[in-house]
């Protein structure tokens, strides 16, 4: 791990932890639960409950760039983890009438401003099987390069930086890589890797 | 792939379909939602959304067991995808006051009935890390032999087979397996298998 990134990343970690909380009182909330029943096909009869995320299944799409030799990954803040901070990919959610190609190329260029040449489809899962039907979609950007500024949502605090795979696997191994979705994504693009 | 095994395979499949479903009015419901304001050590303050499961972070053990020379899978109903039902491996929530290793023995033992004489950990992650605090362990339980009968909790309706290595990639392209979970644990257990 070159030292320079190391330390790049631990300023943004320290700049991005949380440092208090507090309970609001929020009548829109972004998440909700619906309680349903469900009757199987041999009679018997499951509850089970729903959440969706701004009302809608919250699919998403997980963005893997590839900038010359290395790959870009955001840092950001993620409250509920032991770090307080995460390391994983441009993501986000999949809007109305979006495909998700369409999700990942707006992503990508709104997280960092970054365009992909190639964008290709490495996978797609559901996020939490038992409570969602949230189905992402993996998307590896090829010969990325910085056209446009950063441009993000309220609410949305994001780093970016890149490193090289094994550098990636080192800030698994760190705990920096924590989420099923980074996790997932960085399995995928090995293959890729290796292929190619 | 072998016929006698998919043909087993899409038999739980059309019983554990769902074909109808109703709104329940439900006060003790399973997934509930903490919204809280958190400050950043850079002064920026963002809202974010916590699910609970149970009241708890809901952080779950993975057991990718291996029986001879296959690996014992679950099918049950996944009301929530788009086939109804998936396959998985055996899973369930880490109760309190349990070590993730003791969680995985008796998830293993009550899914299925089965007993493994080397459980080793092979990763954990963050299930959504947006949303959750929930961390979850992949366990490899090897040399698995059938011990006890299935102890279902009720609500929980679990079929178990066997496959090969082989066989569970051919059931993950067929969308069987379409969970970040299993498709997790199924790389993960990969690596193991090749080793050794």
């Amino acid at each position: 791990m070159r030292k320079d990134k190391l330390n790049e990343l631990k300023k943004y970690a320290s700049e991005l932890k949380w440092i208090s909380s507090e309970l609001v009182n929020n009548k829109n909330r972004f998440v909700s639960v619906i309680p349903r029943k469900y009757t199987l096909n041999n009679g018997i009869v499951i509850p089970r409950e729903q959440i969706l995320k701004n009302n809608v299944d919250g699919s998403a799409v997980i963005v893997v760039p590839r900038v010359k030799d290395e790959l870009l990954v955001t840092v950001e803040p993620r409250v509920f983890t032991e770090k307080k901070v995460a390391v994983s990919f441009p993501a986000g959610y999949i809007e109305a009438n979006e495909t998700p190609i369409n999700a990942a190329t707006r992503e990508l260029r709104e997280e960092t401003g970054y365009v992909s040449q190639a964008m290709i489809e490495l996978d797609a899962f559901y996020q939490d099987e038992g409570i969602s039907a949230a189905y992402n979609h993996i998307f590896f950007a090829d010969n990325c390069e910085k056209k446009y500024n950063q441009k993000l949502d309220p609410h949305e605090v994001v780093r970016y930086m890149t490193f090289t795979y094994d550098e990636l696997l080192e800030l698994e191994n760190m705990g920096y890589i924590s989420g099923s979705n980074s996790k997932l994504a960085l399995c995928r693009v090995k293959k890729f890797i290796d292929r190619g």
